[in-house]
Parts: structure tokens; C-alpha cells; sequence
């Protein structure tokens, strides 16, 4: 049966879910470049430039900032097991589903993990984190700046001081916020972060860009236990992306180019006026959102600008509204996850993608939507986008 | 600094290592095609289609079939991770870099390490793999089908009944022998096998199919201890390719259309056909490096057809010849890695890279390396390449 496969054909979305958003087109044509060897001198002049870039994105001097050889879960995972030994005190910040997966790596690594309960849809604060710690010495502490799962935002700088006192290192987890939302790891203190590539970067999913602190790096260089992960010990992969370039693994050369394109636009953009363009679309979806009489999940002070949740109206058949508008709209927006599936829609703006025109059109099909299952609007969702833009 | 950098523009290479090779060209169009959600009814059934023709290249009917978000390093990680529980013994053929490698992620795992050390450039002997076990169970037996180190090819369907003797499940790495060897899972008893797609499947680098038999499967099923990576844990992958469709992480959407296209274009060749391809483009380039005066560094019978490893003659500086190659021809060949560093070169004919063109061209280029560093060649190697065409 193989033998008869046709050639792939997938159609052209407008992706609106939590990720991945839509590349930059130059971002798909630089996957589609001719491939080098992973030692190549033009491969490797092509790989100083994209940590360069990296660096700038994430706002560090950090020497080891890296893309890490698989999607954001690998960028968790690396980050996690690269720090812990077995028996080592961990603090995770648990306000949604990346928290929880926080845990659960953690402890897959042997670490001993506590974990600081926060209300999902909310913001974690830093007296709550101080709290759980009580006063215990922990190696880690991790909290997730953007949470994908609900569309909260973190303030990571807050969790400087306690991570401080704990004696600890602060990992952030920056999959939904590099690219899209301010972020600042040497001002904030952040010793470990990780992200994707297919969120606010606009490139499609597949790798995990990484960065360590010298303090974070120092604790690598002081495991006394082999790294549990071969593919992601960051000691080995450093010495391929660092001046030796002795060989770990084949890097994923064309998803590289698509990074390496993506971060071009961004930075060319600039770091702040993309951000500011997230927060003006994310202000014009949040209006409309409101006049179709939907609630907001997330307080307006501890929203994502690139990823917005949105209770699901009762009498509102999920599945049904989301096919609609893959049918009729070829547009994706995403569902809920844990203990928000079904009740809560998440619709993310991110990159490239946040724009007028998917905000409008959003709008446009969420409406039709809706009034397909007989929900009342409250008011003209377009209209109100405009004077959002107006404003 | 960042903000100034310019758009790539990657040399267009004839890549003759050791892989990556150089993608088909419909496989790097695929690339570019609109990103999917990995959610999308559109992309569920791309993955259907992937893992029905992952079944076919591999020859087998295992359902656990699918390939894991990294390179092929994270495969045979995830292989053994997943099998693996700490204390169990495990039993590796030794006889290259990638027999080491799996020593030492099977050790990062917990498992109590028995190496069977063979002579680097021969293939694997099933009963010196029997003698190291010396008669104690085992939890796995691991070698690797096609050594891209050495370039050395082992019996694996040999090494069933030493497997079947130790009760141990047989796992082999298949990096360099899918889509361009003759390989058989189901008929040879492998029960775990891993491959990468940036080799004889003219795919970039970036994701490793693996498959498990019912027996691997079952072992999976019956651990007491959590796998210890998270991201490579395929019963929750496997909840995520298989019927349930299980979020786990975000499938790099793009690299997966580019090995769908991969796969379609091996199949639609046929295997037979593209293994006879591969044998005969290594027979034409054998006689043209023994025109050449070059020693092979395996013996015929014992040779793997994508990937020949040469010695360098004395007096031949290493790195001249490669660099030569790639600043007057944009032709990339392999230097040895280990023991084989600066002794020894590895020539690729991987995939679509399998082709009279190539094999020419890397002769001419060679001859004209070697001539211009004095070494005297021993006869026409374009001439006895077209003799072993012709013949």
C-alpha cells in the first residue's frame, strides 16, 4: 500500500492554537536551503551567528545558549537533568501544565521535588514559592514565565530574591514568551532558561533554544554523576556549538536554518517594537473577545499578550466551534488541557501571526461560531477591535 | 550586532561523508509546506501514512513503529532508556564509535555494561558476542547493523540465537542501513531497532525512527521503574502516534513532512531496487579508490555499501585533501573519528546520493587531491570504475 502514497499536500491554516504558529515564510523557504555537513566551515559560521543571535533574543551574555536537538520538552528535560543529581532538592512553581511536566522530569531525574501549588489562570507569586520552600535549602528553583496551559505571566525578576535565599539556581521556563513578550534573562537573574522555536519565533516546531549562567554552568562542571541523558548533556553538545566543535551528535542542520532565519526577523524587527506589536494585537483580541460576551480566564495584570484564554460559554459544544472553524475558516485555535479541557479555549497570537488580520478574522469566525450554537453576542466584536486599535 | 546579519546562503555541496547526505529534492520542497497544528485531523493522517511506510522500509509489522522528535543519537537513547532499568545487564558489541556510544548511554541508564570489544572494521562475530556473555542472562543484546565509523556490516539475523540463548531482547542500530542496505527486522528477529533519516533516506537530520517488536513492547509494559526521560518515554509517545492521540510534546511538523516525502520516494524506487542501486555505485567506487592505490579498510565481504571507509596513504595530509575537495569541487568526504582520526577517510554513497555521477566525481576529485600532495596512483581509477559499471 505504501507503494501509493501521494505526494504531502497540507492545506494553508491560519494557526491561532497555542503553538505552533505560522512560520515567516522566509523561515520555510530557509528549511528548503541545501544542507551542510555539521562540520562544514559554512555550517559552522552559520552556527556562531545563530547563538550570537540567540544571546540577543534572550537578552544574556551567557556563553552557553544554545538550540538544543529536539522540541521544548527536550529544551525542559535538558535543562532539568543537566543541573540535577539524584536526591537534590527542587522547588517547582505548579500554576498549569508545564509546571506539572517541571515536576514530573525532575523526579524522573532523582530530584527531591516540592511543589508550590498555584491557582491555574493565575500568576505565581513569590511570597507563595517562599512559602512552600519553608526555609529548606533547595538546589533549584523553577517557575514557567509564560504557561502555555493558561495563558498566565510570571514575574520571574520576584523570584530572584527567593530563589536567593534559598541557596538556589532560578530556571524559568520561556517556551510562549521569547520573541513575544519582554524578557530579560542577565536583568532578572535567570541562571537556566529554555524555550521553542514555535511560538513567538515563528519557526516551526523541533528545537529547544537553552541557556545556562556561568553559576548554572559552574554546577554542571561540579556533578558528581555522569549527565542521565547522553543526547542532552550540555557538557558534550556545548563542546559541538562551542570552539572545539568536536562531534556529539548530527545537528539538525536544516531546522537550524529555519531558526537562524526566524531570529534574523525578529531581531531586524526589534525586540521591543515586537513585543509591543503582541501586546497592542493581544489588547484588540481581548475587546473583542469581551463584546462577544466571553470571560477571560487570566486577570488582565498577569495576562500573556501572545496566548489568551477564554471560558467556553455554557451551552457551547467545544469540538463543534473548533471544527467549524477548521472547516469553514482553515483556522486553528486551540483547547484546553488538565483541568481546562472543554471549559476554556486558548487562542494565541504569536510572531508573525500576531497581526490585525487574524485578530479580526478570529473574530469574525468565533462570532459565526457562535451564533451557529445560538450564544448571544454582547456586541459587535469588530467594532470593538477597532476602537481598541483606534485607542 | 545581530540586527545586521544576512539572510543564509548555504554553498550547494555534494555531501560524500558520512552523512548528512544530500536530501532528494522533493524532500527539501516538503519542508517548506505550511506548518500544521499536531492536532490537526490533516496531519494525523500524514502520520498514519509515515508510520505505514516506516513499517514497510523497516520490514516489519510492528505496531510500536515511529520516529522519535531528534536526531538519531535520541533514537537509540530512547531505545535503550525505554528497555533499560537499572541493574539490568546488557550485553553490547563493540566494534566502532556507535557501539561505544550505546555502552555509554546504557550505562547513563542504570544497566550493568558487558562489552564485547571487536576489531574496528570488521564486522561483529555472533560467537564471540556468545563467548562475552559467557553463558550469564541478559537483559538486551545491542550491535550495530551498519558501523558508520568503520564502515563495517554485521550479521544481525546471526546474533537472534545468541539473543534467544541469553534470553535477552536484540536491539540493533540501523543509523546507516535504512533505505540503503538490505535490512529485514521481522525476518532477523530484532525486536528494538533505531535509525536516523540524514543517511540513506535523503531526509536532513533531525528525527530517528524506531520500532519495537510485541516482546519489546511487552518489556515496556512490565518496568517497575519510570522511564528516566520524559521526552523519550514511548509509551507516552506512543499515546500520541498511536490511536489516542495523546498531547506529549509538539511534533516537529516540518521534518516529519520532509520524511513522509522521504519515505514515499524509497518505496515508490522499491527497496530491492534501491539496495541493488547502492551496491552498485559501491562496487564502481571500490575499483576506482584501488586505481587509485588506496587501501580499503574492510574486507569485501564484510563492506557496507553507502559508507566506505579508505586509508589515507602516507605522507597524505588529512585535512589538505578535504579541504581541497571542498574549495575546488563544494565535495564533502567523512575524516575518521577515534582511532581512525587523520588515518582514515569515509566516503558516503547514501540514498539519492547513490549514483554514477557522484562516484565519478569523488574519483576525479580525489585523483587530483592525491596528485597534487605527490602520491603516485596506481591506474586509471576512472577507467576501472566504468569497467565495474560495465561489468
Amino acid at each position: 500500500m505504501s507503494q501509493s502514497i501521494a505526494p504531502l499536500d497540507p492545506p494553508t491554516r491560519v494557526l491561532l492554537g497555542p503553538g505552533p504558529s505560522d512560520p515567516a515564510p522566509g523561515v520555510l523557504s530557509a528549511l528548503a536551503r541545501p544542507t551542510l555537513g555539521h562540520l562544514d566551515p559554512a555550517f559552522i559560521a552559520i552556527m556562531d551567528e545563530l547563538c550570537a543571535m540567540l544571546r540577543s533574543a534572550f537578552r544574556t551574555q551567557n556563553e552557553l545558549t544554545l538550540p538544543v536537538s529536539g522540541t521544548g520538552s527536550a529544551g525542559m528535560e535538558a535543562c532539568v537533568v543537566n543541573v540535577v543529581e539524584p536526591g537534590d532538592a527542587v522547588l517547582v512553581g505548579v500554576n498549569g501544565v508545564f509546571g506539572k511536566r517541571l515536576c514530573e522530569v525532575a523526579r524522573r531525574a532523582g530530584a527531591e521535588v516540592t511543589a508550590c501549588e498555584g491557582e491555574w489562570g493565575r500568576a505565581l507569586q513569590a511570597q507563595d514559592v517562599r512559602r512552600a520552600a519553608q526555609g529548606r535549602p533547595y538546589k533549584l528553583v523553577c517557575a514557567v514565565h509564560a504557561e502555555t496551559s493558561t495563558g498566565a505571566r510570571t514575574d520571574i525578576a520576584a523570584l530572584r530574591p527567593v530563589a536567593d535565599e534559598l541557596g538556589a539556581l532560578l530556571l524559568a521556563d520561556c517556551v510562549t514568551s521569547l520573541g513575544g513578550l519582554p524578557l530579560e534573562l542577565d536583568a532578572w537573574g535567570v541562571d537556566i532558561a529554555y524555550s521553542g522555536t514555535q511560538k513567538c519565533l515563528s519557526c516551526p516546531p523541533g528545537l529547544a533554544p537553552v541557556s545556562f549562567s556561568p553559576r548554572a554552568r559552574a554546577a554542571l562542571e561540579q556533578r558528581k554523576t555522569p549527565v542521565q541523558s547522553w543526547y542532552l548533556d550540555l557538557s558534550l553538545v556545548g563542546n559541538y556549538w562551542g570552539s572545539e566543535r568536536t562531534y556529539h551528535h548530527t545537528a539538525p542542520i536544516n531546522m537550524l536554518y529555519g531558526l537562524h532565519e526566524a531570529l534574523r526577523i525578529a531581531l531586524a524587527e526589534g525586540l521591543e517594537a515586537r513585543w509591543q506589536r503582541h501586546e497592542r494585537n493581544a489588547h484588540a483580541l481581548w475587546a473583542g473577545l469581551e463584546a462577544l460576551g466571553l470571560e477571560l480566564v487570566v486577570p488582565a495584570e498577569e495576562r500573556l499578550t501572545p496566548l489568551t484564554s477564554v471560558r467556553i460559554p455554557a451551552g457551547v459544544d467545544d469540538a463543534r466551534v473548533r471544527r467549524f472553524l477548521l472547516d469553514e475558516y482553515s483556522l486553528e485555535i486551540g483547547g484546553g488541557l488538565g483541568p481546562f479541557q472543554g471549559q476554556v479555549w486558548r487562542i494565541g497570537l504569536m510572531g508573525t501571526g500576531s497581526n490585525r488580520r487574524n485578530v479580526e478574522l478570529c473574530l469574525a469566525g468565533l462570532s459565526a461560531a457562535l451564533r451557529a450554537q445560538g450564544h448571544a453576542l454582547l456586541a459587535d466584536p469588530l467594532a470593538a477591535a477597532h476602537a481598541a486599535y483606534a485607542g
